[in-house]
């Protein structure tokens, strides 16, 4: 049988393009970027096999990624690995990195990542951001962001574009942050506030976090619904290694799918939403304790020295969360459900009635639920990484842009 | 700001291809002939400009469709419409059939679909499918498909390949039904049961439903959730124009969202699922009516006359499909939910308690409820659609191909 193809092609920006010499030649230097990426060090021959390719068009490809600083050339020998003959070619550490940023509620974070996805720079700062003014956090970001590329510049680098997360709703394909309760931002342009690094993107904290999984996790399917936490439950769901943004770009609000439909009243206007039972103002009252800063780190610690209170809370908030992963599994069929963020540090108590109520839920789905291993670290990682694939997309484009930045 | 290429391009059938020569001229051949299809007739000139190729590129595919019995040029003139001179192309009515074939529990249908979206055959027999073996639905049905292709070829077309909608899940990417509840069936391949037509697909009814809307329903977005009913409740996510299967195909099961955690047990294994308060089985139980067949017609009927009982049924019927569409316009953010299917014809009661529930729990989304046009035509529509479609999309394999079905 034949899957529809037209299934495929839709929605695909490079195939609305219509297809001339030179976005199939765009599209290939692309491919041989990737591929080096991802498995390099390798020679001309294998890279040609790997992207079905004849040889002498890979060569050509591959000199013009030389000259442009994008790929080195290893030599014509490597010792102490069998293959055959042929000097073997890498990503180069030199010339592009991305950028990505963090606003966190209590942090701000930059850091630079190179093309072979090496972390070059990296700053945190811990600032309390809760109803800080956007022009105040977004001044303080900048100078970091700048500071940080003028190193990268005098160390031969070239900042290739900057991406930011932040823990609030972002409109898709724009720099508008429409709500974030936790910040106390509502319709915030971010464009004006930032520097004007090319490409400029700006999402959604948990869809970074998920993409960062989805590059930089071992093993991670390419179909999983990605669930973080920091003061608000945010979700992201990847489908065939694409993100689903959703019309508006608002998708992945488990927070606020209904548990107990005539529960308690929710800021967002609904009743009984997940966020009433598993959030973190809601697992705090129901061990006892105050709201505050470190929350996470005192629930965590509690529950490892065995404080009931804590563990019941926890317990609770699992066995809501396998109520309201019931629905996303049915709805969205996810090889996997992934607890990253604050969720990862939480996981020993919250998992047992949380797979318990899934698995009693959904027998005979085979989805598993794993923890993230990149804990808090995602967000700011998927972001630079972001601007890392950007270039890998379109290398040529990413050379001729750097240095204006 | 760039919109991150990588994620558009993963995923994508057509692009994990090399780009060669030949792919390139496939993929505009493919462009022609979507142009021609969806705003025909056209000139050349304005192909040309519709999809980005130079005229003298688009005049050397068009021969080649021509030639191949694709496209008929309809002369120099014509009469009664200004614009720039040149003949006009339209797809041709010869050629090609999509033939789309559907197994209801009361019904088996089958019909015939040519390139420009009329339908040139049709059969509907009323037979109830309940618990009868899959070897015989699939042999009648399989008569029906071949007396109508045969009639076919006798008037000149090409039957390009079967669709097969059946109500049950069905493995992605296989022909194995793995659970249809409403017909008794469980892991059945329907392969060998069926016509040897290329290209042969089985599909979940909902999901060929869910393309009928977005190819044939007037002003349909690209981003929707389809919501259908027979007998169960089924659901399918429509993102960017295309299908969200689910990492095993099982994606849009909404009739198993949880709205009363506590409420009774499912055969699905859960508790309180949608199917317990707005499946067919549960409005009828609580308009205090029996089971049996027809019985879509008879609350309709009832209701209409003004039936107390039978309103308050489906007004709860409504609440429950709120809570759980809540859920899934949270999590999904599509920028419409389309009831389809027997739905359709409940919804003058569902909708006033459905829209209430939802609007109050979903403040600040923009997501509307309409109603389909297309009603229980719906999957078999997609069906025959999706063959005509995967010519559309590789036409001159379809011309190689047909003759040997």
């Amino acid at each position: 049988m034949t899957a529809p193809l037209h299934e495929e092609r839709r929605g695909t920006t490079g195939a609305r393009l219509p297809d001339t010499q030179q976005g199939m030649r765009r599209r290939n230097l692309s491919r041989v970027m990737h591929s080096v990426a991802a498995h390099g060090p390798l020679s001309r021959a294998t890279v040609a096999s790997q992207i079905g390719l004849t040889r002498a068009a890979v060569s050509t490809l591959v000199e013009e990624l030389i000259r442009a600083g994008l790929l080195d050339e290893l030599g014509p020998e490597r010792p102490g690995r069998v293959g055959r003959p042929g000097s073997a070619l890498a990503v180069s550490g030199r010339g592009p990195v991305g950028i990505g940023a963090e606003v966190g509620v209590d942090h701000l974070a930059v850091c630079a990542v190179d093309l072979r996805g090496e972390i070059r720079a990296r700053t945190v700062r811990q600032v309390s951001n809760h109803h800080r003014a956007p022009e105040l956090v977004l001044q303080e970001l900048s100078a970091m962001v700048e500071r940080l590329s003028s190193e990268a510049r005098q160390a031969g680098l070239s900042p290739a574009g900057l991406a930011v997360a932040v823990p609030g709703l972002v409109t898709r394909d724009s720099l508008t942050v429409v709500r974030a309760p936790n910040l106390g931002w509502r319709d915030v342009d971010l464009g004006p506030l930032l520097p004007s690094l090319t490409p400029l993107t700006v999402d959604n904290e948990a869809n970074f976090g998920a993409l960062a999984e989805l590059w930089l996790g071992a093993g991670t399917p390419e179909d999983f619904l990605h669930v973080s936490a920091e003061i608000g439950i945010g979700a992201a769901l990847v489908v065939d290694g694409r993100l689903l943004r959703g019309a508006q770009g608002f998708a992945g609000e488990l927070g606020h799918v209904p548990v107990h439909p005539e529960g308690p009243s929710c800021p967002c206007g609904g009743r009984g939403c997940l966020e009433q039972y598993a959030g973190e103002a809601a697992v705090l009252r129901a061990a006892g304790l105050d709201a505050g800063e470190g929350r996470v780190s005192l629930l965590a610690g509690r529950a490892a020295e065995g404080d009931a209170e804590v563990r019941r809370a926890l317990r609770g908030a699992g066995t809501a969360l396998g109520i309201a992963l019931t629905g996303a599994v049915n709805l969205l069929d996810p090889r996997a459900v992934v607890l990253g963020g604050a969720l990862s540090r939480l996981a020993p108590w919250l998992m047992p009635s949380l797979e318990e109520e899934l698995a009693g839920r959904t027998a005979g789905r085979a989805c598993g639920v794993t923890v993230s291993a990149l804990g808090p670290d995602g967000p700011l990682l998927g972001a630079a990484h972001s601007v890392v694939r950007s270039v890998l997309d379109d290398p040529m484009a990413a050379v001729a842009g750097t240095g204006g930045g």
